[in-house]
């Protein structure tokens, strides 16, 4: 039995992994973390725990992936609470091929799968839902990018963006979360959809970056000024479009400056993730605003796009080869460092897409 | 000079106003409603003041009509608001054609108009968004439904359920302010469309009739049952549609039992109509059930669809035509008791549609 331990594997492996592709004798040890806990509140380490795990030799259609990017993103918090404690922590990653009984995902190869926090998977080739996809090629572009920019938080920008706030140009946009992965992708295509951009973010040097690499008109730190009053300045106008990551009373304030026939994108409530459901902040009641400007608030999961998924794909690597989208990375290093890249992250001490590299 | 007042008018009036209607030196007094002091809480009679005008002869293009049937609905109260003090009342009514010298608009036919709360008015025939309109044949029904089941409300109802609930067969559709005009309407609507259709309203001789005459699946007194435990017993599958009348606590109540792809369409807040909008009561932030659940929520003026407004009136006329659609007046007698009928309604003392005849 040849034991394989993730934390050894060095860049060489996949032809290491390749030289015992054909044989079924070898067994792989892989690592994977469970909430042993449900999270109270901000995650605690204890919530979590690293196992390992042996894995079977591979059945026909089958392929074994080792993860080489892991993504740590906010619905990972609430989304937990929905799984029985013992679960696997759920997440997306890069993984590369090593070995595989599958001719349509073979050695070699990247994909994206949604195989949770763990090192090893072995994946099959059946049809499904939210089935692994080979990465597409991003060419000198890092593979990461396809849990970013190129993956669900660029397609979550792209889709739920476009098709639930329709930005038209001169409309007037405004993001919270600004800084984030999905958040300072929307204020850029909503920039090239021809919109004045106003972001909302945690801190003056995220408020910096929006403004000064991001594009963004206006960008202001939520936790010093008074949103109204912020609102006074840039949105003079009022507001058409607000992409809501955030929750709570800063999107209540921006709700009740909205034009006549305005729109909301609900991507997240990340202000409220940490909460007991029980314990719900209360914010006035929002349904006169609604009435009178006639406004619509959609949410959405990604997913519900996933017919369409290359199309966003495609389309923000387009903008990224003609220098219309930037992006930025919030690089953790070692599998071992994951509760540590999430928690930071639901702390917003991230800029732009969170990842862990292995 | 000639005063006609119009506590004197008896039916016979059209045709002693045809005699006149070719002279233009006699002079009519109209008698108005002018808001002299900015509602707070519940209104009060002195907010008010009834007071008499002189009008003018008519120009070319411009007629007399004396009102026959005013409508009071909950929208009065927050519009006002918007209005300065020394403002008209707001409000439509069912007035004959008194005195013309518009071709369109000729002496003894009914028209519907954005007249306000007076019995005399002076309009025009010139195109104008809100512009008054012929009240369409209803054959043997009351020129008054054209304030409610075939006017306003019934097109609010019509459009507003179907054309942002999109209600399927075999959902389940919740109504709250539901034995209003508007609310009993669109249940009946639901039940047409084939949906399981459920009720909230303030007491249960509504309950009842909503059930009984309505054709409601299920009617609960909001003032008495826990809506959580109302809808586990109703809508076991789950809410799919919601048409929102009320805000406040029952409607987070409902939004939280709602299932994906939930469609949400708030016509009105009833419930705080009288509350000062820096006090609104607070709710729970709905935003996380808005994403996991990909719910949507959309406010609407009834004025959105007047491009299709005959379409509205002649479906309702129809299906009424057919036994299919009920609809129930509370009629208060007299203009002297327009603010009588106007505060009772706030307070849901009416069912169905609530008028003032003159």
């Amino acid at each position: 039995m040849i034991v394989i331990m993730a934390s050894n594997w060095a860049t060489s492996f996949a032809g290491f992994a390749r030289a015992f592709s054909t044989s079924s004798s070898r067994m792989v040890k892989a690592r994977k973390y469970l909430m042993v806990t449900h999270f109270q509140g901000e995650p605690k380490k204890t919530d979590l725990k690293l196992v390992e795990e042996e894995l079977p030799s591979l059945a026909d259609g089958e392929f074994l992936c080792k993860a080489k990017y892991l993504s740590v993103d906010p619905y990972m918090r609430p989304y937990m609470m929905r799984y029985p404690v013992g679960s696997l922590m759920i997440g997306s990653q890069v993984a590369e091929i090593v070995e595989s009984k599958s001719s349509k995902f073979p050695v070699g190869k990247l994909v994206v799968g949604s195989f949770g926090w763990r090192d090893y998977t072995i994946s099959d080739d059946k049809e499904s839902e939210n089935k692994p996809y080979i990465l597409p090629d991003f060419g000198d572009l890092s593979p990461s990018l396809g849990l970013g920019v190129l993956g669900m938080p660029g397609n979550t920008a792209y889709f739920g963006f476009l098709e639930i706030c329709r930005p038209k140009p001169n409309e007037t946009v405004v993001i919270t979360g600004a800084a984030g992965a999905v958040g300072s992708h929307v204020g850029q295509i909503a920039k090239l959809k021809g919109c004045r951009v106003i972001g909302f973010a945690g801190s003056d040097e995220k408020c910096n970056w929006l403004k000064n690499q991001m594009g963004f008109d206006y960008a202001y730190n939520y936790k010093k000024v008074n949103p109204d009053q912020a609102l006074k300045e840039s949105a003079h106008k009022g507001v058409d479009c607000y992409f809501d990551n955030v929750g709570g009373e800063l999107s209540s304030a921006i709700i009740n400056r909205m034009n006549t026939f305005g729109r909301i994108s609900v991507c997240g409530a990340i202000s409220v993730y940490n909460t007991d459901i029980s314990k719900m902040p209360k914010v006035p009641i929002l349904q006169p605003t609604f009435v009178f400007n006639q406004l619509k608030m959609e949410g959405f999961l990604v997913t519900r796009w996933l017919n369409r998924w290359n199309e966003g794909i495609g389309q923000n690597l387009k903008w990224i080869k003609e220098g219309k989208l930037k992006h930025k990375e919030t690089v953790t290093d070692g599998f071992e460092n994951m509760f540590e890249a999430f928690t930071s992250m639901l702390r917003g001490e991230n800029t732009g897409k969170a990842i862990v590299k292995v």
